[in-house]
């Protein structure tokens, strides 16, 4: 029982199949100081894995199910083995449960390599098993609501590059990441919280780590993930608050420059809706009251059932 | 004594001033099949790192200060601290010193990660020094002049991103390589050897762990880098040899429609330059003895010190 917890997965048992075998034989704990990785990983040597990260709230992982959905199709888009949903869910109550510590709402990752490479001498012989770790963690850096503000940048794509360069592995959650933290390192520079991504022909994508809303009315809009971006999980749970609330939420192509126009934005990731106040230089009016509404309907599991039903309909403009 | 050794750098001592430590503070070494990296490295969890790869003929590391040089220039784009090269110079001396294989080429990796994640609990008291480790594999895949097929291969980036969005990292050798291992298997579905990369405007660009040399006649050609691809290091040795040999050796913008044009190509990588024998389906002739000259050349250290010397000049294009 700790406020750092480390369980290492069995690669076997948590991707073949879909049956459940004994707690035992799922996950195993590690202290996480201790080195458990081999250096001929492919998740140290090439970035080559995929992964999820959620807040447990009081014990509940906030859309679980729509995360081990993503990696699903993250490990679709990689070429890995299928995860065992069911398996994974159970590793991930098991990980939970050895949880001590006074914070309500520590950080959840799950992370899942190709296993050894197969190119190196000491991966040569394994047998291509998947390496997982899932992790419960009340000491790092956790969510807050302070409204962060942000800047548009390129990510230097076209609008219609995914359907035609399925290798930029656009829509996978990769733990090729060395973007991602540029970017944030580019805001730094700055002296802006984060950045919202957008395409060379000018459509909004979404931040490093996290999706983006836009608040025009009582109309709350997204990126079509079709554009090559992730299928926000957080961002799927404000619709369901949005839509009890008796909003619009609306897929669409978002051009950047009707996103500087928003009434609010929303920066959505790990479970949480953290309010923007300014964009380019624009500010933007934050209701405090509504930023924690919205979050307490997410993390007491409100809008847990009607988001699993929610995404993008139709064909792809 | 092994045909794989693996040596674990001390970070602060190859990453700190220019002095030389004394060896046994240098490096240390590990059993390769151990676990030696934490989890929560950011190796593992964001690729966030930088790496250079390189052959060791007869214990000789080919190309090692070109090496070493990008190695410095990834860590500028990547704003990691600065490799001491002095003392990781020796670092890759005393890793060779521990090989006994019969294979006179094994493959020799210098992996630096930004450390453990400050972001976490593990890594927040961490002072950010970064994590290195150095491995020479005898027992991995290694090289070999077969001739390959290649096809192209849209990057998604225009060819005016790199000065305009230094975040993406254009130019920098980063451990984030799941983009690359997924061009390999989309070149394994459409059953050719490797990918050549191109810019949506059409210039050539790189291949995925490689770079390209083309032949018109006389004259040797490769994509000036500062249109954001690595600074070949292979690719140097191989302008030396022309150099040597009489012929023309020349950086420019290169079409990919000019590419499919030429006399030859080559791939050039980890101290190998390997004959192309098609690409998008276009049979080119591979002169076998040209290709054992030069790779002949680069083993036996001929090119060495004048390949130190070479690169673009001018303004770019």
């Amino acid at each position: 029982m700790s406020s750092i917890v480390l369980g290492v997965g069995n690669g076997k048992a948590l991707f073949t199949g879909t049956s459940v075998a004994p707690d035992e034989d799922l996950v195993r704990f590690a202290d996480p100081t201790d080195s458990i990785i081999n250096a001929f990983d492919l998740s140290v040597l090439r970035g080559d894995g995929i992964f999820e990260a959620t807040t447990v709230w009081r014990g509940f992982p906030v859309s679980l199910e729509n995360h081990l959905r993503r990696l699903a199709q993250s490990a679709k888009l990689m070429n890995m083995p299928e995860p065992n949903i069911p398996a994974m869910t159970r590793a991930v109550e098991l990980v939970i449960d050895q949880y001590d510590d006074p914070e309500p709402g520590p950080m959840l990752r799950i992370i899942v390599s190709r296993g050894l490479d197969p190119d190196t001498g000491v991966g040569r012989s394994a047998d291509r098993t998947p390496t997982i770790f899932i992790f419960l963690d009340a000491k790092g850096t956790l969510h807050s609501l302070e409204p962060i503000t942000m800047a548009s940048m390129t990510r230097g794509y076209p609008s219609d590059i995914t359907a035609r360069a399925p290798w930029l592995l656009n829509g996978a959650k990769t733990l090729s990441y060395a973007f991602n933290c540029a970017v944030h390192r580019e805001c730094a520079r700055r002296g802006v919280g984060d950045a919202i991504l957008h395409t060379e022909d000018g459509y909004t994508m979404e931040c490093p780590n996290s999706s983006i809303v836009a608040r025009y009315g009582g109309d709350f809009v997204t990126p079509d993930p079709r554009i090559g971006i992730l299928n926000g999980t957080s961002q799927r749970e404000m619709f369901a608050w949005a839509l009890q609330e008796g909003h619009k939420a609306v897929y669409r192509k978002l051009p950047i420059a009707e996103l500087r126009e928003a009434d609010s934005l929303y920066m959505t990731h790990g479970g949480w809706v953290i309010p923007i106040s300014e964009i380019d230089g624009r500010a933007l009016v934050v209701d405090t009251a509504q930023i924690q509404a919205v979050n307490d309907a997410i993390h007491s599991g409100r809008t847990h059932d009607d988001a699993l039903g929610i995404g993008p309909t139709g064909d792809y403009e």
